[in-house]
């Protein structure tokens, strides 16, 4: 997407042919600055100290970070290196496991002066098809949009509110739930986005916000607090997240507080969408609340918070009392009832069992076959969306 | 409450009988510093600066501040201008109003040299009278709390999660909310709060966490985003928040936030408690959604947080990216049908105006008789409880 006018994606080979360029996201959203990425190294340091993260983008730098280490050795032992260091720099990230065994896959059979063309072309690949989907995303989206647009004056913008970062940052390009908010923003629909600020991470804040504010999308920041508020006074014509892991009975897990909001939509008849790629359905969990792992992350994501001060200077601020524990839950499962539809690159579908798997039958059968054979990990062929 | 063993008010007389104490509110939870308030111009900047805030404690620090303007010159000229300039101080506190009439209606009437002892005399009876309301919904919250821990295993925590600051350092003592927590942990009974973080100002994590923590009740702060996964997951029995206004139907209008966390207990079977003194309920109003009017506050207390740094500095940095507009409303009002009970000074209420009117027969009738005759604005004879 654009940042002040000119096109962006949070990562893209450089015109050199082999550096790789990408957003230093840390610094964001009170500096904008572009990295160079040039080794295998430098791409596993990119992905541990969160220069990018988000696990679409977490994968495309990795797969990049292969053709990067071919350059300098395509030797047998030197794919393993860098597969091995590349593995290790966030060790939940599934779309990082997926991107490396694809590069793996496509490489290994390869003689070593082949692979590293092969290796940038399916790099290459592998991001364009993150920016595919999502854009398969943003059509199904568009028709709720425009939907609603239909009733409306002309230029009395539809309010749209989300939760978290579920934007371009966090994939190659136009994001999940935001996918269809630029879509109707670049095709002229006056559009208006409610941004939760999304404690403790402040993804929205920091990440959302910026997104949109540079791509001339109009905005509102606010508490989390607010979106009941918002809602029960009409003020939200629909919502749309995006999600972490899909159950097969289509419960929805995303980030915490994501559940708070759906029950504000539900209680005031708001739809309520999810915005996600195919590969985050797990067809091997039938019930969300009960079955999937909800992880705990450090205290000092809630009792510490980093800004800039009015000088200038980035500055970290203890803002929880000394000796006060805290809990720090990332995610929460919103409960089907609650939510309106899922929009995936395949249409928009209700959340339930039989509606996925008509919309994506080869999983929904890949699974039970692998089910009888095989551990659940081997079962994707896409990359599964996991922890932000 | 006790602060690390010793036995503090928000505000109290000092040992040498006329000058007034108080705990710094702006330097919590990081600095916990009593400032001596000597002069009725140093009682007035205390409300302004907020180094005292909340309604009942705004109420009697201008008490306090009306006995101090008598001492220094006990003229009707000065008791006009001791009222003309506290009153200013914050204009939509309600309390402060009341209590300033109060002083007013019991001094004027009195030659000056009669004065300065009624002042500091009545002072402390509206200090008094504020501390035993809040013993009293202490008492009748206690049983709620006891009625569960009896069902529990000894030493086994009832989990009570709360929103915001209704404490006691927003009261004299005790405070509304937290009274029957206080009052159980002091009985011996195991209570363990989860306290809302309560951004945008974080009253919660700066002012309830160092409260519990000070007194010695277990909790944890957990973002606001937190709440619906525990209540999913059985892990808080009950929810106890504060109020600013509640219609006479059971509306409950309270800090932005307490909407979605009413809506999660509902929808957990939860129960949701609302604790306040009588005189918060607006028997004048018959819609809490749609006749409270909502206060928009400033943008800064979103886009900037204040904390400590790792070396000690106090500092103030900006958290939204400059040219993001935000919006901040103040508070949300919760549906009665969302509510379990209303924890009063009389006893715990259902939320309708049935029960109310026939717990507190006196307002609800005085309303009928003043609407008749006169504006709304004469009817109470206890303060309300506005804005924290």
């Amino acid at each position: 997407m654009k940042v002040d006018g000119r096109h962006f994606r949070s990562i893209w080979l450089e015109g050199d042919g082999w550096s790789v360029g990408a957003i230093d996201q840390r610094r964001l959203p009170h500096e904008f600055v572009v990295a160079r990425i040039t080794s295998v190294e430098q791409a596993g340091e990119a992905i541990g100290s969160m220069l990018v993260r988000g696990a679409p983008l977490i994968g495309a730098t990795a797969a990049y970070g292969v053709a990067l280490a071919m350059r300098a050795d395509a030797s047998d032992a030197a794919l393993d290196r860098a597969h091995e260091m590349l593995i290790a720099t966030r060790p939940t990230a599934i779309n990082l496991k997926w991107a490396l065994e694809e590069m793996r896959r496509t490489l290994g059979p390869l003689s070593p002066s082949a692979r590293t063309e092969a290796a940038y072309r399916r790099a290459g690949e592998i991001a364009e098809q993150d920016v595919a989907i999502n854009q398969a995303i943003g059509r199904h989206g568009l028709e709720l949009i425009e939907g609603i647009a239909a009733s409306r004056k002309p230029g009395e913008a539809v309010n749209i509110l989300t939760h978290c970062n579920a934007g371009w940052l966090a994939t190659v390009d136009w994001g999940t739930a935001t996918a269809p908010i630029y879509l109707a923003h670049d095709r002229g629909i006056a559009v208006h986005v409610w941004v939760d600020e999304t404690r403790p991470r402040n993804q929205g804040a920091a990440l959302t916000a910026w997104e949109l504010g540079h791509h001339g999308v109009p905005h509102t920041v606010i508490p989390d607090n607010t979106g009941g508020h918002l809602m029960q006074h009409r003020m939200v014509d629909l919502a749309i997240v995006g999600t972490d892991r899909v159950a097969a009975n289509g419960d929805v897990c995303n980030k915490i507080g994501t559940y708070l909001k759906a029950l504000a939509a539900h209680d005031n008849g708001v739809p309520f969408y999810v915005a996600l790629p195919s590969p985050t359905i797990d067809f091997g969990i039938d019930d969300g609340i009960r079955q999937i792992p909800i992880e705990q992350r450090g205290a000092g994501e809630v009792t510490h918070i980093t800004g800039r001060t009015a000088e200038g200077r980035i500055e970290t601020v203890r803002v929880v009392p000394e000796g006060s524990p805290v809990a720090n839950y990332g995610f929460d499962v919103t409960p089907a009832r609650l939510v309106t539809g899922l929009i995936t690159e395949r249409g928009v579908l209700r959340p339930e069992r039989a509606a996925l798997a008509s919309a994506f039958p080869e999983r929904a059968s890949a699974l039970k076959a692998t089910f009888d054979a095989a551990p659940f990990s081997a079962v994707s062929t896409l990359p599964p969306r996991p922890a932000r």
